[in-house]
C-alpha cells in the first residue's frame, strides 16, 4: 500500500486524487491546498463525494503532522520556477514526487540552473522526482522515444495529435478559442492563455533520448478557421472565425528540421487521432485512431508513476530513466 | 565511446554485430564464437566485409587478453539453461550485458532457480543484464505495457503481429512451414522446430507490468491453410496445404482470457500489421500499418540497449526496468 499526500486541489488535482481514491495499491493520507474554502474540508468529499477521513490541510507540515506518507504527488502549477520551492520542501521531507507540472518534464536546457537545483536538493535527500503527464510526459515524447528503440538509426521524428473538440464541454472548447473572434484570438495568444505549455520541453526530451544536438527549436500558434458557419454544440462560429487552435513545435539540426510536433485542437475536425511517424531505419508510423483522452490520461500515468518513481534513483529524472510506469492496477 | 564484445556469430549475431559496426558511440573491441571456421578471422570481414582489426577467438579470456570492454553483446542461444553458464562467465569478467536469448526476458516465472541464480550472479559482480529483441523485448510485451501507462484501469490486452511472408526470403518462409505437407506441418510443429520462442516470456512480462497473477498461460500452433492453390514467390503449396502458421498464446485469470498473443506469419495475408489493443479506461488501439521488420528491429534494440544496460541497476533486469533503450545513434 502506497501512501500518497497530495499539493494542490484545482480541477486536475481533484481528478488525479478521484483516480488514487478508486485505486488499491494505493491510499491518500494527506492533501494540501491554499485555498480556504478547501482546507478543513475532507479530500475524499471534495474529490469524489466520499468522506475518507483525510482533512486538507493549509500547509505540507500540517500534513504530515497527521500522517507517514511514501511519495508525493504535486499538482499545483505548470511553471518550474514556481514549482521549484514545494519541491525543495518535498525533497525536505524526504518525499519522493511525482509532479504533472509541464515544464518539469525535461527543464535541463529550458532552465538549467533550476533544474540543477530540483537535482541537487532531490538527490542529498535521497528522493526521486519526475515529471509527467499524457503532454508532455506520454504522447510526444516519451512514447515516440521509446518507438525508436528498434531502430538502427532515426532521420526525423513527426508526431501529430489532432483532437475533434465538438465532443468536449465548454471549459475545453474555450480554451482553445473556440467562439473568439480573429482580435480576440490574438490578444489571448499573445498573452499566452492558449497556449498548450510543453511543446518546447517534448522536443528536447526527444532530442535528448536520440543523442541528438539541437540547433534551435521553433513554436508556432495560430487559429483553425471555419470555412463556412458552423456551431460547436455550445457556440456559432462564422465563417473565417476560430474554431481551435493549431500549435507547432519544431527542432533543427543544421538547418533540417528534424523533430515537428502538431497539436491541433478544434471544433469540426474529421477525426481525432495521434500519430507518430518515426522516418530511419525502418521507417514506420504508429496511430491511435481516435486519440487518448487527454484527462483520464494525464490522470492516470500521474498515478501509475507513483509506483515507478519508488524505484526510480534519486534526483531529477525524466520519463526516460524512471521504470516503465505501467498501469498496476488490481482488475 | 561503448567498448563491446561480442559473443555468438550465427546469422543474428553476424547481423547484430554488422549494425554495431555502422554506429558512433560504440566500438566492438572483440568477438567470441565455438566455430572453427570463424575462429582467426576477422569480425569486421564476417559480419561487414570490412576488417576493423579484431580477430574472433574461441573464449571470451582469449578476447579479455586483447582488449578492454564495457559491455558484452550475448547472441548465442535461446534457451536459458544454456545460457546461464556465458551469463555467469562475462558476470565474473564484471561485463555488463545485454542478450537475444529469448527465455531470459522474463525467465522469473518460468525457470525462477536459474533466474535467481543469474540475478544472484549479476549482482555480485555489480553488473546488469537484460534479454531483448523485438519480440520477446518489445513488440508484445514491453509496447504494451508502456501504453498501458496511460491507463487508469486495464481490463484485457490484446495484441496481433501479422506478417505477409510473400515478401519474405525462402529461409524465413521455411521456418514458418511453408511448402510443408499437413503431415510435414504436424511433424515439425511436434519436435517444436516451427515454434516462435516467446510468447510466454511476453505474457509474464505483461502480467508483471500490469501487476496481475496468472491463473495459467496457454499456447497453440496451428498452420494456416491456402484456401486454393498458391505460390510463395519461390514454392507452390496446394488448396489446403500450410501457407504459414498462427501461434497464440494466452493468459487467464479466473477462467477469463485476459492477455492475447497472435503471432501469425504466413504467405498470402493482406496486409503486414502490429496492433495493440488495450481494453479499460481508456480503451484504445495502437497500430503500426506494414508491421516492424523482425531483422532489423531485433539487432537495432539489441545495440540500443548497450546504453541503456551501462545506466541499469545491477542483476537480472527486464525491458520494464531498465532506461528507455531509444537509439541513440548519431544522425
Amino acid at each position: 500500500m502506497i501512501r500518497i499526500i497530495q499539493l494542490g486541489l484545482g480541477p486536475l488535482g481533484q481528478k488525479v486524487a478521484s483516480y488514487a481514491l478508486q485505486r488499491e495499491g494505493v491510499k491518500i493520507v494527506g492533501a494540501v491546498d491554499l485555498d480556504t474554502e478547501k482546507v478543513g474540508k475532507d479530500v475524499g468529499q471534495l474529490c469524489a463525494g466520499k468522506s475518507i477521513g483525510v482533512e486538507i490541510t493549509k500547509t505540507l507540515d500540517e500534513a504530515l503532522e497527521r500522517a507517514k506518507a511514501d511519495v508525493a504527488v504535486l499538482t499545483t502549477v505548470s511553471s518550474l520556477e514556481k514549482v521549484e520551492p514545494q519541491i525543495k520542501e518535498l525533497a525536505e521531507a524526504q518525499l519522493p514526487m511525482v509532479s504533472t507540472c509541464e515544464e518539469l518534464s525535461f527543464p535541463w536546457i529550458t532552465q538549467p540552473m533550476i533544474a540543477k537545483r530540483i537535482d541537487k536538493v532531490c538527490k542529498s535527500n535521497g528522493v526521486a522526482c519526475v515529471g509527467t503527464g499524457v503532454n508532455p510526459g506520454f504522447l510526444m515524447d516519451y512514447l515516440p522515444s521509446v518507438l525508436s528503440s528498434v531502430c538502427q538509426n532515426v532521420q526525423a521524428v513527426h508526431v501529430s495529435r489532432v483532437q475533434d473538440a465538438s465532443v468536449r464541454r465548454i471549459p475545453f472548447q474555450q480554451k482553445i478559442g473556440v467562439g473568439l473572434t480573429e482580435e480576440g484570438f490574438k490578444e489571448k495568444a499573445n498573452n499566452g492563455t492558449l497556449r498548450h505549455v510543453g511543446l518546447t520541453e517534448s522536443i528536447h526530451l526527444i532530442a535528448h533520448a536520440l543523442n541528438w544536438e539541437l540547433d534551435r527549436i521553433e513554436e508556432t500558434l495560430e487559429p483553425v478557421r471555419a470555412l463556412e458557419k458552423i456551431t460547436s454544440g455550445y457556440i456559432d462560429i462564422d465563417k473565417d472565425n476560430p474554431r481551435g487552435v493549431l500549435q507547432i513545435g519544431r527542432g533543427f539540426i543544421d538547418g533540417d528540421e528534424k523533430i515537428t510536433l502538431h497539436f491541433r485542437a478544434a471544433v469540426g475536425e474529421e477525426e481525432s487521432y495521434d500519430e507518430i511517424e518515426i522516418e530511419g531505419t525502418p521507417s514506420f508510423s504508429s496511430r491511435i485512431s481516435g486519440g487518448i483522452n487527454g484527462d483520464i490520461a494525464t490522470s492516470a500515468i500521474t498515478v501509475n508513476a507513483v509506483a515507478a518513481i519508488l524505484k526510480a534513483e534519486p534526483g531529477l529524472r525524466t520519463m526516460l530513466d524512471i521504470p516503465v510506469p505501467a498501469c498496476f492496477s488490481t482488475i
